[in-house]
């Protein structure tokens, strides 16, 4: 059975549905204290985190991921238990497979094997995980970041395992995301009866030629790199229940996802002033979830082309599309980050898989990176 | 102490939420019973009526109302307990001391005083009692009704004992009532992840500018007897409560008060032409709560004004103002219909109270309104 298989199997029967370890994290510091590395783990608030260096020169290669996963949804709707990690017509099942146990499997042992090979690389290998990715994300990686930033600890190429792929294992790349920024809007009106609207103030009437300008607005965004501006309304709330009753409140939920142009202060503004101009009484609290970074080049980026290359024969798309990644917490830092890990099309489902073959592809291919980027002293 | 105060107080102190009647129908049963009118119990589901009624010519003047009150609210709010009763300063406090147990008790002690001076009126006297104003008015005074139709028993005037008084006691007679016609809006979306707007439908953006041509647009009502049309939108929800996902649905719940003009087919029609204009996937759910009515002039109308005039040294307003009442269930009959009770300034809140002595002038003025419509035989 292939190494990167079994730790893999291993993970998703740890269950560690966020923000839980199950254990996971343990599991792999051992692995990586067997090769030398400095194994620190960090725990802020309920989440589990660590942290793995070996060596000490530059340049620092760090592999990134999380060892939390979604829940199960319904259990009984799946083929075989979430955390049994069956194995049926050469497909890993279970909760993790994809998102992104099967990943941080193939990144250890990647490491194995290229430190058998090159004992002594040209440059450091870090791990950096946590169990709060696929939650809050308030304790995980933001934290450990802020942590190393403290002490001076810097990284220059950072590879998180998120599962990047879409038709075929490698045919995308990630080398970027949008930022998200999220606004909760409170109008403010009058509550009364319907049958004496002169004593009320309706907020929902009153803001509702906002609410359609802000729908119609053509939020911008042209950098062909990225996706356009995304702007989106999440949920919207007013009202007792009662079909008697004017309102005293209306609650709007919205979120951008945008590119660095034109960037969130900007979105901020032209949002506000859409808002002003209706002349609605309300407030906004804004909540930046992440910037928008972009890696339009660098050495990691080469090596995991070239690697994807020479390993599987596929040259992948550039992508900067999806949600936010903890790439957010990272990049930031001045590392150039890239993703790339599994298929996609099972993530966050009932039956969540992965073939088994491309687990160990995957591995290789992560070899492949670490021999280009650190194989050659 | 006051015939009427007395029994207003008994009628208090049977505490009777919404549908319940706690005992208030077979008390005013039985002084009725007394006065020779054969009293009929009308129990539909949970909700208890009464049908009563005292000779078989016509006309027939027929006292309407309901024994059931709003809930109390915050019971330790109250200055007293709001099913004692309580004198103080003047006011009695109590849950349905103006609304309308104090008109109850006036409008039996006006029947005792008439009947005591006239025991041969020309004419029948009537009373309609229901549980069910205050709830969902599904089995109380709609149901009396259609009994009372099924079997050829009809109704001439009606005088409702709402509390339609303003500033000063009958200083406000409601001779009609808009009609309320509801529609639930359901707007179908698909739901998805907020970062890929391109693979869902937010019904938000899709129904935003329907939403403002409904709240921009003039339902007109221009009769000088009605309040113009009404147009509210009471609740509106979409969201799963999480920030990341494009909602599948939006409820959107409106309600029309309208006057006999436009009436409620027009306003349907012309709520349906403005929806598919808007081209957003939807269905309506319509519900008429009531048409409207009016009574624009007639004996009981005349009587009214001129019994007010006699007692009070008042010349009322006369209003279609306000809510819906039970009048929409009878005046369909053809009966002339009149509201005219207390002051309303504290009904359906904490410390509702009356002064005691408006109860005492208001079984005064039902008790001329009896001489003038039935005393001349």
């Amino acid at each position: 059975m292939s190494a990167a298989l079994e730790l893999a199997q291993a993970l998703i029967r740890r269950p560690s549905i966020t923000p839980q370890d199950g254990g996971c994290q343990a599991l792999l510091g051992q692995r990586l204290a067997a090769l030398g590395f400095h194994v620190e783990p960090m725990r802020f608030g309920a989440v589990d985190n660590l942290w793995a260096r070996r060596g000490t020169d530059g340049p620092v290669l760090v592999f990134a991921g999380h060892t939390d996963v979604v829940p199960v949804g319904d259990a009984d709707a799946w083929c075989c238990d979430p955390f049994a990690a069956e194995i049926r017509d050469g497909q890993l099942y279970g909760r993790g497979a994809a998102d992104m146990k099967g990943a941080l499997a193939a990144m250890v042992v990647a490491c194995e094997r290229f430190l058998a090979a090159c004992p002594q690389p040209a440059g450091s290998i870090g791990f950096l995980l946590t169990s709060d990715e696929e939650g809050d994300a308030v304790d995980g990686t933001v934290r450990v970041m802020e942590t190393l930033t403290a002490r001076g600890e810097s990284i220059d190429c950072c590879l998180i395992g998120e599962p990047s792929s879409d038709q075929r294992l490698g045919d995308t790349l990630r080398i970027g995301r949008r930022g998200s920024l999220s606004a909760r809007l409170r109008v403010h009106g009058v509550q009364g009866h319907v049958a004496y609207p002169e004593k009320a103030l309706n907020p929902i009437h009153a803001f509702a030629p906002t609410l359609a300008a802000l729908c119609s607005e053509d939020w911008g965004g042209d950098d062909p790199a990225f996706p356009p501006v995304s702007f989106q309304i999440s949920n919207i709330h007013a009202g007792t229940g009662a079909g008697n009753v004017i309102p005293g409140e209306l609650l709007v939920d919205c979120n951008f996802r945008f590119p660095p142009q034109p960037g969130a202060a900007a979105l901020k503004a032209r949002f506000e002033g859409i808002v002003a101009r209706g002349g609605a009484r309300c407030d906004v609290h804004w909540t930046l979830g992440g910037e928008p970074f972009i890696t339009r080049g660098g050495r990691l980026l080469e090596a995991t082309q070239a690697a994807l290359g020479e390993v599987l024969g596929v040259l992948p798309t550039l992508s900067t599309g999806g949600g936010t990644s903890d790439g957010r917490f990272i990049a930031p830092s001045g590392a150039e980050v890239i993703e790339l890990g599994l298929r996609n099309a099972s993530i966050h489902k009932v039956d969540e898989c992965t073939p088994v073959a491309e687990i160990e592809q995957l591995a290789a291919v992560y070899e492949a990176v670490l021999h280009r980027l650190l194989g050659k002293r």
